[in-house]
């Protein structure tokens, strides 16, 4: 069984505080047989850790990096409505993942931007994690972020 | 019982008639336990009521006068697929609220601006109406629109 | 009983092969009553048929044709998790339609465009093809794609 705790944990990764929702939302939601979290900036000790532009201000490989921070951001809400990191092993699928990059005008390789949350996704749920995904290049993101990402789960009753 | 159409009524507010349409395809539609709302711009009376980018043509506070605006056509369209204001009572949870701001290229504060879609959910559902949202900057919306907003919500069978 | 892989041999297209992924993500997803496609872009024969903003290089009626081939994509997704285009005859209703459509700043005309789009799912799927929708302008799209849009369809069980 692939058990998302432990890998993280063989990862030497702890989940981070779920960041503090910018308004009147909630960073994750678990309704029926699904779970939305809402779009997550890569924030880290509640800074925005990466701002500006891929292409511009930010390489792609930094914007890749910002990619996975905001998923783990993602995952790290999915667990606060799960009981916690051992809760993850509840979920079915990933199913959708959408990633907003920040882009210079002439920017076109967001798809490899967002895999840097593609690949860790996959890394940490295994099959599980294999999701449909949108890459989209942003105008302006909220904090001048460099990535927005949010995320749909499917969970077992 | 938390009764939304008791609250607008409350609020002295009623319903507006849903916006019709800018093609092939429909404001609202409830399929197994989910309704979902299109794209709701900020229209009244058939004419989008704020055009423009916040941060230029428009400031934060318009923006969530926007982003209010569109909530309300969103929830017009939500309960005319559930037989009318009182049928507002089957829904369990607002599960997602998608926000993008037309914004100037240095306007970084979309959250406040959602905030005005937020809040006003939250005031109408109460509990039900905390949901997941992302907010994003938009660099150009259908007909010059401030805001274009769609909910996602969960209905009681 | 409306048939749309019928209808599609009537309009003498075939579903063409599914494009390849960008990433670490699938094309298509069925889980529970949902199936989800990922953001789809006019590709055609392995290239990305359309390219540029609508309103400067492309006219609204070739942003059309390009929303068109990307519901072809779209389509061929979900047929590729339903066992084929005969699998098409079990969706009940393609559920949300998601077009952003990379727009000069002056272009204010998306929802024609993506009604290519829609215009083609309600001819393919008939009634169940009615769809809510987002219609978005972008900033900029992987591959200088005119459009990209995904599906969310829900499947009888």
């Amino acid at each position: 069984m692939h058990d998302p705790a432990r890998v993280l944990a063989d990862m030497g990764l702890a989940l981070p505080p779920v960041p503090t929702p910018l308004g009147a939302y909630v960073p994750a939601l678990a309704e029926g047989d699904l779970v939305h979290t809402s779009g997550m900036l890569p924030v880290r000790d509640g800074l925005v850790a990466f701002t500006g532009r891929v292409g511009a201000e930010r390489t792609p490989s930094e914007g890749a990096e910002a990619a996975r921070l905001c998923a783990l951001n993602a995952v790290a809400a999915l667990a606060s409505v799960l009981g916690g990191p051992e809760g993850l092993i509840r979920v079915q699928r990933i199913v959708r993942v959408t990633g907003h990059v920040c882009s210079a005008p002439d920017f076109l390789d967001q798809p490899t931007v967002v895999d840097g949350a593609s690949a860790w996704l996959a890394a940490v749920f295994g099959e599980r994690g294999r999701h449909t995904r949108l890459a989209l290049g942003a105008y302006v993101l909220p904090r001048n972020a460099t990535v927005e990402l949010a995320l749909v789960a499917r969970i077992a009753p």
